[in-house]
């Protein structure tokens, strides 16, 4: 183990709970008292049927789920809602309605226009995704109107939930569980598991059921949502070690006081980051103020020309993780629910020296 | 942690090295002596990118692949590949032929109906796909002829490479590294990672580069095999903790001496206990002889009455998993590759013991 604590920045996979990595290295040694692994059960036995039910049951307390939804875990990524989404949820001869906010929402809509037709109804594309757009209609008779809650590679994200006269479907990947969400406002949410609720390699998946009710098409079975909530997520075998790690961060989101408790620290946590970031003569951010990521934030040196200085410099600070996508530059601090405020202040102090040692 | 060790005959996911697990248990506390458990870094960092590279440099040692094939690594288990199969493989206007020797074969022929024309060579339903029919044809204008090498619910298996004038496509999810393959056979092999290399949430695909050049068709990205071999198996992030234990488990091959070494220990174990099941009076084989599967011993007691003692017997002797599946009925002993002789011995003992005890 190296000595100093490593700050975890990353955009994804990032940081967990290590109550959760903890629950992880223990089910792997003996899961629930069988004495064997976790990762060698059948995941028909009572042991990981009871973490199948249990999973679900936190995901509806935690997000205040309302009666008439299913919660199901899916494999693919979101890179595989993204057809998904158009496959089960668009008709032949409708339009479905797009909101383009960056790289994901832009690769949800090429994957929908291999299903149908495709309206988007604005786009921040013009000053490199930099803003979440708010002026635009969504076509009444649209099947669905599909959103990326937050956008990863920008560090934009939107901070209320959206009325829709139409099907509201969201995808939350980067920004699951870090705020208390109406639900009842959405019809369809899907969320890769690997930025704030799990390992990679599951996804979760919130549908309203009456929205299934709609569906006409003989679908491919792993890529019909009915077949997933019909048989409880274990049509197949499930990603059983992601979900397991999903359940466990949920008990962990539960014992800090809820997603009320998460948002608020959250809130913390970026406006000491923001505020470093505006205050600092070295640095500024890239996304507009009002649409300003929680989860991810977005930064430049004024001078780039210092990048790679303070690269090194952050390094020697057991700072990883800190570089921005490569169509943005400069730096991204990704700070999921399980980031302690001592790394972001961390950070801070860092950013704090480097100005006063360069500035 | 139980005072005895359970021995673990589960179907899937079932038994994997103690070697395998050990290594996860580390990563999971320190990766790579990053400071940062596995599952929280990024699948781009370079000590991931060198373990995804390994587990390609080690399926290509261990199997032998020759130059001129691929080797991914995918999500949705074998049940997506159904599906994927023949969305790639398929073209419009030409059939497929199968061969149906079980459950999953049939599922497998189920989703490539929905894509297209399906001919169905030879079944073993006759006689609950007890056996592997061995007379037929396969049409010479088939895009590709489909095999499941190892029937994991009626535990038949396939000894040997067959000879196919059209692209061979196999699904070896359940037998997978347990024997030398030719390879240069197939076109494209499957494997969900579940039964012998993994944990759940990862499949290798195998996969002649020649014939991904016929496809002619836009596919989804994720369902597209062009797509996930031309990016390395990260054109999303992939399910980086089931690859990182499959690469832990392919390192166990290689140190016990490869699969030849494998093959040598899996007919061992197999012939031990099919010894003692034709040797036993109280037992009988399901699966007709020739065709026993190395992998899933599938056996009933002659009087099925006696079914719950000896399940009860089992418990007691700490042997777990031994449930048949339900359209077999009686026990289903899956003795994986990883499965320690042992292991199969104490089920042996306990049936001798049963069978003097009962008989």
């Amino acid at each position: 183990m190296p000595q100093h604590k490593v700050h975890n920045f990353s955009a994804g996979p990032g940081v967990l709970p290590q109550a959760a990595i903890d629950g992880a290295m223990d089910a792997l040694r003996n899961f629930s008292g069988t004495g064997l692994s976790l990762i060698t059960v059948s995941h028909r036995g009572k042991e990981f049927e009871a973490v199948m039910e249990e999973v679900v049951a936190n995901a509806k307390e935690l997000l205040g789920i309302p009666a008439g939804y299913s919660v199901i875990f899916v494999q693919g990524g979101a890179s595989l809602q993204f057809y998904m989404v158009a496959l089960n949820l668009l008709p032949n001869g409708r339009k479905a309605a797009y909101l383009n906010t960056g790289t994901w929402a832009t690769k949800a809509i090429q994957e929908a226009q291999l299903v149908g037709q495709v309206e988007v109804v604005a786009s921040s594309e013009d000053k490199n995704f930099s803003y979440i757009p708010k002026q635009y209609a969504v076509p009444a008779d649209a099947a669905y109107f599909h959103i990326t809650t937050n956008n990863t590679i920008y560090g934009t994200e939107l901070h209320s939930d959206l009325d829709s006269k139409v099907p509201l479907v969201a995808d939350m990947s980067s920004d699951i569980c870090s705020r208390p969400v109406d639900i009842s406002k959405y019809d369809l949410i899907y969320a890769g598991a690997q930025k704030n609720i799990g390992p990679a390699g599951a996804t979760m998946v919130i549908v309203k059921d009456e929205l299934l009710q709609g569906i006409q098409k003989k679908l491919p079975s792993m890529l019909d949502y009915r077949v997933h909530v019909k048989n409880g997520s274990m049509y197949n075998t499930p990603p059983v070690f992601s979900i397991f790690v999903i359940n466990e961060t949920f008990k962990w989101l539960k014992s800090i006081g809820g997603l009320s408790e998460m948002y608020k620290l959250n809130l913390e946590k970026a406006g000491l980051l923001y505020g470093e970031i505006d205050e600092n003569p070295l640095f500024v951010g890239t996304a507009a103020v009002e649409d300003r990521s929680l989860m991810n934030v977005c930064f430049v040196l004024k001078d780039k020309s210092m990048d790679n200085e303070f690269f090194d410099y952050c390094k020697q600070h057991h700072l990883s993780g800190l570089k921005g996508h490569r169509s943005v530059g400069g730096f991204r601090a990704s700070i999921y629910n399980a980031m302690g405020r001592d790394s972001v202040e961390a950070l801070v102090h860092t950013m704090k020296e480097f100005a006063s040692k360069y500035a």
